[in-house]
């Protein structure tokens, strides 16, 4: 029978989603306190779940750090259901960095302080250090969704972790919260029975049918992770298949320019440009006939961007390397 | 490149969707007036995006017909957000009918008119007349999770259509929506945005990342079933498959039952019985060495059921009448 085929309520399923979450547990070593759930609707859901499920009304502080696109829509969506506040926002440097720690003023009242752990369009990633909240009953929430399990994280110093899973561990369809046991209480009474942690808690992500095959996937990306030696040894190769894009960015005499501040430059979407922008259009096209795709920038910031998530090995970047400097000899 | 690593909003991809969507518009005959959106979370989700969409305050009246464990829930959810009124409800006769319509009392200031088409759990099912709002402002809405796409229907009588893929046209994880483009305004302030018609009527269901590997699938399904004839002609085999299974458990002289008034059993769930319940885990145990599987009821009514989808063939049907018929003889 295939997995497409299966009840969720029968033995075959039960065993490849628990043994899903054993995995990922095992990979980002979560602790017994934290539940792990398999949910759909994509981060976009958990902007709105977040709230939800951490304020109590809609008078509740909470706090946003805004690095890119994906905060922001975060903080806009969180404002249906408590008052978000925007204690960082880098939209003035276009979203070219992070902010040092002591640059945001947080608010002492603040239920939580939400954070985008890697901007997937502007290219800027949070890296060892992350920023604590003021107020000692207030958590750390990260949308992950584009770098979850790229390197190994200390999941205690978050109240919630959410990410969609179609970057780094499996197909689009499936949505993964890790949230701290604790923080599962009573969500505010509009909250849709999908959006509330505790049904999921409660029902082990069964509580309706779950996307089965979605989370068969992440299942085996899960074991072959496992099986490449856990996220250490994945950081090791992203942290190298990144310097080698970088370094060709950095020392091609400024025709190709990533904007992105270089101590924060996400290991996983490298944004860039050339300095003859008419150029852009044919470095695509050429770089589409060398079989090199989805190399143009987010619509919303243009220029080139390369995904180069777990999946893309380190020779997959390496032709885009050796491509760049053939491309710049020829119309440089 | 395989649909899981395509971007969504790539050519191939959106040849994919838009092809499903014509595909299943041909199926349905569905009129240019309604917006087809492939969506996530399931019907359960669809139970509070229909309020939050089509009513204004909580103040607003709505109906629900309640004939089983889906519309029960279907309407407590819609509490959140509306002041719903259950009109008729089949609980007393533990959801073995259908009310004739003229037994409803529908609310003359009503929103809107919910059913469930088809019942999964109990197996009762709305046959070619569906009620009409008394109110001519309201509109009829129905959760065709467990019956879409297993015959012919009029989507003209309906205001909105939802349905989980996963029982008949793909695997768990998608969920369409057939809404009358007129419908789709402004949502209540509180409605998360991703269970805002109008958000995914303007994106064309791609506002955030879609669940593409199961929208292909279910693509390939409507290619399948259109070129089975249409689905007058699926109609034809599953009245067929249904009409022997019914057949044998009526004429086992007691022996095997289904609870469910004739008039709207349901073409897709048979639940049935035996007089002896001590032989109901029997049935189940030699079913399953016989590779029959997934044949115990749900969980909150017990007995037996089988789930005879489009994709289950006549052969199979004819496999488990003729297995029912065997055990009968050995027992009874």
């Amino acid at each position: 029978m295939s997995v497409n085929e299966m009840s969720h309520r029968g033995k075959a399923f039960l065993s490849i989603i628990q043994k899903a979450e054993a995995d990922l547990r095992s990979l980002l070593n979560i602790p017994e306190s934290y539940a792990v759930l398999f949910l759909q609707g994509g981060a976009t859901s958990q902007f709105a779940a977040v709230p939800l499920n951490l304020c109590t009304t809609n008078a509740n502080v909470v706090d946003y750090i805004v690095t890119g696109s994906w905060s922001d829509k975060a903080a806009k969506e969180a404002a249906k259901y408590c008052s978000p506040k925007v204690v960082w926002s880098g939209k003035g440097d276009k979203y070219t960095r992070i902010p040092s720690f002591d640059e945001v003023q947080q608010s002492p009242n603040a239920k939580y302080l939400h954070i985008c752990a890697n901007e997937t369009i502007h290219g800027v990633e949070f890296k060892d250090e992350y920023p604590k909240p003021v107020n000692s009953d207030a958590v750390l929430v990260a949308d992950m969704s584009s770098n979850f399990c790229s390197k190994p994280i200390d999941v205690s110093k978050f109240g919630i972790i959410y990410a969609g899973a179609q970057k780094n561990v499996g197909p689009s369809g499936v949505t993964i919260v890790i949230v701290r046991k604790d923080l599962v209480k009573n969500a505010q009474p509009i909250t849709p029975v999908m959006l509330d942690y505790k049904t999921h808690v409660e029902n082990k992500s069964l509580y309706n049918t779950p996307p089965c095959y979605n989370i068969y996937m992440c299942g085996l990306v899960f074991e072959d992770l496992l099986a490449q030696g856990g996220l250490g040894e994945v950081e090791k190769t992203n942290i190298k298949k990144a310097g080698i894009l970088y370094e060709a960015i950095d020392k091609s005499g400024g025709f190709y320019k990533c904007p992105v501040e270089k101590s924060v430059r996400s290991l996983m979407n490298v944004p860039f440009t050339i300095a003859k922008p008419d150029l852009e259009g044919v470095f695509i096209e050429e770089a589409k006939k060398e079989k090199m795709v989805e190399l143009k920038g987010h619509r919303s910031v243009g220029g080139m961007r390369a995904s180069i998530y777990n999946a893309m090995p380190l020779a997959g970047v390496e032709k885009l390397v050796a491509f760049m400097k053939d491309f710049q000899q020829k119309h440089g």
